[in-house]
């Protein structure tokens, strides 16, 4: 199988087989982290490897409400670590002000994720799966608690891997033509719009399972290891908030809009608890 | 060659050969990006590909001083669109107000810096080198500009991708076992932070080619494409500085602390002028 198809072919993976990952393996998907690309080849990065069946519990519970950080055998907190950064100056003489520049903050942050995912595709070609939890970035204090991570460093992605006992069939995606823009940007007049997700999507009013598949595959996967609340958890809110499409079903369901803008001052306080703010 | 070995074995590639990349393979590494994994599969995405002569050069003279921009046959301008998305909300009677949610702009940068990953490891498989240009960064509004980019979408990250002329040697790496902690972070005392540090980089009382080959590539990269004058400036302000150690390089000459920290006013408003702001 070519990279190329790797790539197509990847989905994220939920279900995990209950099977120890050799640590030749560990430590291979680890080698392609620390390879990645980092500006300057600064290498902002620190990652903490999740094994031990108490510290995924923990793990699990701070996150809440997705098995799959229980199940998996090894999860990675990918952390933008510029506590190790500012001693390394300090030692030399001279000051690295990383935690107040936004700048070193965004480059840092593109460095962690080409980290994590040379360890999504490694994973992949050695029959691994992996998933991706971004909600770890709302729960932030509570890791570096539990996680004795120090001032200056952000534990800003999870990914949790594993052999996979269950793999989601084709997602749909948008068509390359609508992400792709030749040479300068397209505007898209609202027909393409419209058309463009319902080709991505399909119709709405089909069974909730139809389209929990295609809008929120998270519950089914969930269910399939014994969650089964979140299921009905979802299709009783779709009922009552009425939901009518797939774009209400995200951004009044899924990920509230005004609740995502609600999290801002808790992100930052998060942020500055860590000793970042710009 | 296995996808961890390519892994090991990227370098960032800023020489190309004046060959353009076929279509075909075009079309490849663009279905690699748009299946990269997205957070609940919104797919906040756009890229513009850039290949003509006249936009390489307007977008190379934006960005200043890197050759390899100019140079390469193919760069690819990776947005984070949240325009496509709340047009589609706004036709589907719902809002989406990513522009002011940083969590939603936390989770969009992640799924455009997988996609670009993506984009990396796929050009690498097919005998293709790429680098980074986060540059970008700092002139937002003159992309957005010169490429139509329209309101609600910020050009993030910048990859020129073309076929090698010049692969750089090794680039020096923090060992395995500084990046890495086993369940829980381990603060480093000061003994291992110099001990890692000297480990990457070695002593800096070399020669001035010597230390850039390690500290700054990117100057001896673009002195093989003419660019000398910058090859120049640095190893005058290496005298003028005093520096005296790989830290103080990076820090008081190549990312001088305190102006990354004000740089934060410009890139703040950059993102006020997209209609970003939180």
């Amino acid at each position: 199988m070519t990279v190329y198809d790797l790539m197509i072919n990847r989905r994220s993976v939920r279900v995990f087989q209950d099977k120890e990952i050799p640590i030749k393996i560990v430590k291979n998907l680890l080698s392609a982290a620390n390879n990645a690309p980092s500006a300057g080849n600064i290498q902002p990065l620190s990652i903490i490897t999740v094994k031990k069946k108490e510290n995924r519990e923990k793990l699990s519970s701070i996150i809440g409400a997705q098995p799959w950080v229980k199940n998996a055998p090894l999860s990675m907190i990918f952390c933008l670590d510029f506590c190790r950064v500012k001693k390394w100056g300090s030692l030399s003489n001279v000051d690295f002000l990383g935690e107040k520049s936004f700048a070193h903050f965004l480059v840092g942050y593109a460095d962690i994720m080409c980290a994590a995912q040379n360890v999504v595709m490694t994973a992949e070609s050695l029959q691994l799966g992996s998933v991706y939890v971004g909600s770890i970035q709302g729960v932030m204090d509570k890791i570096r608690d539990n996680f004795s991570i120090p001032e200056y460093v952000l534990p800003l992605m999870l990914l949790s891997i594993g052999y996979p006992a269950s793999k989601p069939e084709d997602m749909p995606k948008l068509e390359e033509k609508i992400i792709v823009h030749d040479e300068k940007y397209r505007l898209l007049d609202d027909n393409e719009i419209i058309e463009a997700y319902n080709n991505k999507y399909g119709k709405f009013d089909e069974d909730a399972d139809d389209y929990l598949k295609k809008a929120y595959i998270e519950v089914l996967e969930a269910n399939k290891q014994g969650s089964g609340y979140w299921l009905k958890l979802v299709k009783k809110r779709i009922k009552k908030l009425n939901i009518q499409n797939h774009a209400q079903f995200l951004f009044k369901l899924r990920y509230p809009s005004q609740a995502m803008v609600d999290q801002n001052n808790s992100l930052f306080q998060q942020m500055r608890n860590a000793g970042f703010e710009f």
